[in-house]
């Protein structure tokens, strides 16, 4: 008998998370990128190799845009691309980190060409969502400074507001804005955007379609993240997230591969505020295989992400009520522990039989030949990496 | 010829930093807390402690008191002693931390009797404002849990909420509300007001006179606190500094005395942000002399936050902006640490004796006898501490 | 079937973890000491406490002692109580941190008076062991400084080492030296031995019978612990673990909860190191339950340590060194992740069945109405805390 | 007159601080490296540029190499070469972490081929020390793993003493090997030699010309870095500095631009333990200026380390040690603060002069047309990197 109930798994039937196409291109330190055959040319094979952890999980049904990286001539024929493989397009990410004029800042600068043109580049990214039939444009602001004294911080967050109310004024329809922060990295003194607080009062004075992304891996050491899930989902105002997980900075491991536990109060916070399969939160990956095998990394990861939310959804909650009401600190934590320590894989597994798929999906992508195919045939060309 | 000219010393001569009245009394860690001969016994000595403060330094003008430990039962004439000795009454600091009643919570109770409790005792507070004329209510929240699991703290953040509009519409005239954030301790898995972002939605939620406690020993590792000054001031949210320093975590030690740096970068962004002697932000410090002096160690931090205020009002604005401008990392960073590096203690000794103030406030206190004095005086009775 | 197979659950069956008295005592924050019902008065009540724990786990037949806290006037008696109750006399702990004359250092102290009497009271320690039968001599040095300049930590660590070396000089037979590193507090500049490397010189240098301890709360954010067990038991240094969890600094949670699967690879490096069952290494555990109840949290603890124990001991150690030698990073990632996920706690259940004990430990000490029994019972006299 | 006497200026003038080539080329985060015009294209290029740094600072004789970034057909002519620019040529510093080979290991690789390839590399390393007259051959040991079981740690610290150990033995005279240890990055799980307590016991084991190197910046939050020195002084381990600054990870910021007090301590510490002019101990800086201009970044880093080495001079050691006997905490305090807080400035300026040097070295270098010059005559090429 499966330790998932039905109603566990008719929530769990409808996850999905969204898988970034730079996660299948090569990615490293700033001291080492190290290459691998098989690594996707173009847009289109980052999109062939997302569909690969789609058809052996059924979890991961888009893969979320980076511009310039992913910009095609025919976004149509890339769209047709990616259902004919059985994935949609989704999130579109702006870049204003790796352009020469972006140096000392892009929708911050006080130089206005250069904040003209990264506003521009914005529009642009609403023009391929309109295109791509993405609902978010999602902004992580790389900027910041170096040196105490290289900027004034006060006037370059009136800057950026300004700014995200121009690209805010273009988004149409069902569009979003969706402002994810960072603790630090790239800037080493000062981040534009570096905690919560930050996006969250920049979005709020934008308006309704406009969010803060929470990524797992961009806070201070010791952050309690679920208690910021919690207060963003009390505010409506948590629009997505970027998984990953992390020992010490933005580590951008495989999520769940560092605290299994932290990313189960995560996922608890996130059922208890009513964000599990809500339309206002997008669940992504953002990570970085840079010495493990990326389609399989992105199959473990959606997988991890699963198995964590189907023990989250076995906490007893009237159980929990009631040992919190009556004050027995054991009791409760034993509570959620109990629902943490249980073993979900097997009941996992056979769902995923009973859907036709593989009961282990990381075995059967192994055993399907799509690695050795891939590396015999992408030969030549250029691999994708942060740069293309 | 002085480092200082007549018009930073004009703005260092309205500077005004609270004492608190607990910085007299013995505190410690929860391994040991050491006595000391002369501590006070009573508010009234903890009183006359502080005006040695402010009469050797003419920085310290006023006194924060601790309800209870403070508690008198003649207010009136607690404020006329204070006045006699030249000092006013200032920020009134709630406890909800050492009632038995509140082992799990206070203003943020699932106990409504608790929570009512927690919400009068605050009442009572604006009651003891009213006589004392004390214009800031400051609350810091203890309050959170040690475990997962162990509390909701979704219905917290909620009852924290409505604890505090119930509070705040007890004010009158100029009173205001100021909440205090703290990452962790005494609670070790959540903390229910943990960061800038909490608190500020939290008062923001209030209205016009609740505002946001900045405690510089309050925050994760790493954090860049002059950020957080600038984005409040920017909000104009930042009702109140506590300062103190810290190697590792809420040490509260002497402020400045771990990092003068940080205390110089945060002063500056104090005064771009049109902090300083603004009547919106109160400056108290809020430290523990677990092993030195009391008297002389408030001494000590009120002229380290004078002479760091005198080193940033040096910074040549002018200059930095043009350098800012021109994107000239090396040269805005040395305009930073010229005012940083600049000595301007002679030039503060200077105008201590232009006031009739002895040139070296700790030497002459130290020969002043007071110390030795309270020694001989101050014998039985209880010593003031955190219990009293 | 079960998920332990008979080697593993023989090696299980060996295990012992060492229980401190003072966990029984009330603890608490700087801020607030919450006392309850049925606390012990005298180190005879918190050895029957313990006893407890054993009774319901088998996992805990000793009981550490901390001088002078649990000093009593004839150790034999003592001794008796104890077996009588079905355990042992264990780990004796030092206190240099609780007497007045310690405010500026005991083993380091400048003052040879001081640093004296801070010897002697090592050797009385050992007087005691001879008394009591203990092996380890356990030394936690809570020496430092507050603030820069305070302190020559030169000549301290170099008297340290003279004052270790008298204090080795007097131990006989089988008995050990181990001394505990801790990163800060109750210092907040520097501790005297902060870290694995300054402890293991100082051991070092005294001789084989003195070894390091680790206690798993005492390190800076990020800190790998599970490589420096590795490092400990390669160097053949590792005495004894603390075990406690953490999420922020010392916070003394109990062990496993905070980050199990720090835990479980903590414990995972013990067994590939050699130093499960190993007389080498005693497990003990250092936490405090400020608002949970004691005793069942240290029911808690020790099945949590030993549940993780169980999931370790599943790692296919021959599967995971192919996969490490294949360099197949995700394979040998999943191998450990499959022992850490497996849920032993059902076989665990059986197995003390099997051996005449409740299957759930908690429950059935809940059921016992010993809970019950010492709250009316220990009326009056004086709650052992840290103090006493 | 001046603030330093002639004692101290005759310690400050034997002042030495080694400089390393690849802060001359371009540097970067992961997410972009920046390019500038002028940057050198070839180890020649990048020694004129850091004789340019001798040259207004009389601070900067040596220049550090990376092997193989600073391969040459003849090391003679390179050697040379800088002679004739008035520096010479320092430690070797070696790479094993870019290499596709060493992905997974290099001098702890299970691969005896590959770890074979990584000592030979030292070989030839040491092989070019025999040619340029540099006595230290720097091993900073990029090895690790990204997650949990990937790797043996214990077996790669066995074979790491191993490898070491063919290393050393190929020292011949005055040579030694220094070994780097470092917290974090490039691996985000375990790094194979991630403290100074794994660097010492490694070195320790190789013999007396085996040292430590110590990196300010490779340090997990809060560590006291200055114990840290004086435990490495003691021991008689500490080979070399790397001085670089951080406020987040190993940032690589400029020496003394995020905490110049924390600087002030260790040089502090580095007297007082005897490591200043030591030849024991070599002071080198390893930056990146990722968004400065880089030969006024290296100008502006040695300054900083000697107006540091100044104010530490300036320490009234009697004094010190008379309130330090007196547990004066705030006198003792205070004595190390004047010291910090003096400004050095003006009389390092009289001293630059009376050396025939500029007052103000930034403004001289600005001034002499050198950076103008580099950006006319450096087209074509590649402009150095971390790959060159």
């Amino acid at each position: 008998m499966s330790t998932l109930t039905p109603d566990i798994l008719s929530v769990l039937e409808k996850q999905a998370i969204e898988l970034p196409s730079w996660a299948f291109g090569n990615s490293g330190t700033r001291f080492k990128v190290f290459a691998t055959p098989g690594t996707p040319r173009d847009p289109f094979e980052k999109i062939a190799d997302a569909a690969q952890v789609h058809r052996y999980t059924a979890l991961a049904p888009s893969v979320a845009l980076h511009i310039p990286w992913d910009k095609v001539s025919d976004y149509a024929e890339l769209r047709k691309h990616a259902e004919d493989l059985g994935v949609a397009l989704g999130t579109i990410n702006s870049n204003t980190f790796q352009d020469d004029d972006y140096k000392f800042g892009a929708l911050t600068h006080h130089d206005e060409t250069i904040r003209r043109k990264a506003i521009d580049h914005h529009l642009e990214c609403i023009d391929i969502m309109d295109a791509t039939g993405s609902r978010d444009l999602k902004i992580w602001l790389a900027e910041g400074s170096n040196y105490p004294g290289q900027n004034d911080m006060r006037a370059r967050q009136d800057r950026l507001q300004d700014s995200l109310q121009q690209i805010y004024a273009r988004l149409t329809g069902e569009q979003r804005l969706v402002l994810e922060y960072k603790f630090f990295e790239p800037s080493f003194y000062h981040t534009d955007v570096p905690d919560w607080g930050t996006s969250y009062v920049q979005v709020a004075a934008l308006g309704e379609r406009a969010m803060v992304c929470l990524d797992t891996g961009h806070h201070a050491p010791g952050t309690n993240i679920e208690f910021i899930v919690m207060q963003l989902l009390r505010l409506g105002k948590l629009g997505s997230f970027d998984f990953n997980s992390r020992f010490y900075a933005d580590d951008d491991l495989i999520v769940g591969a560092a605290d299994p536990f932290q990313l189960f109060r995560i996922l608890t916070e996130v059922i208890r505020g009513g964000g599990l399969n809500s339309p206002d939160v997008a669940f992504m990956l953002d990570q970085c295989h840079n010495i493990e095998d990326k389609i399989p990394g992105q199959i473990r990861s959606v997988l991890n992400v699963q198995e964590m939310t189907a023990r989250a959804l076995l906490v007893d909650r009237e159980a929990l009520d009631a040992a919190q009401t009556a004050n027995d600190v054991l009791a409760a934590n034993a509570i959620l522990m109990d629902a943490f320590y249980t073993d979900v894989r097997p009941a996992l597994a056979e769902w995923r039989e009973s859907r036709g798929l593989a009961a282990d999906p990381m075995a059967a992508y192994a055993a399907s030949g799509y690695r050795e195919q891939i590396a015999a045939d992408r030969v030549g060309g250029t691999q994708a990496g942060w740069g293309a």
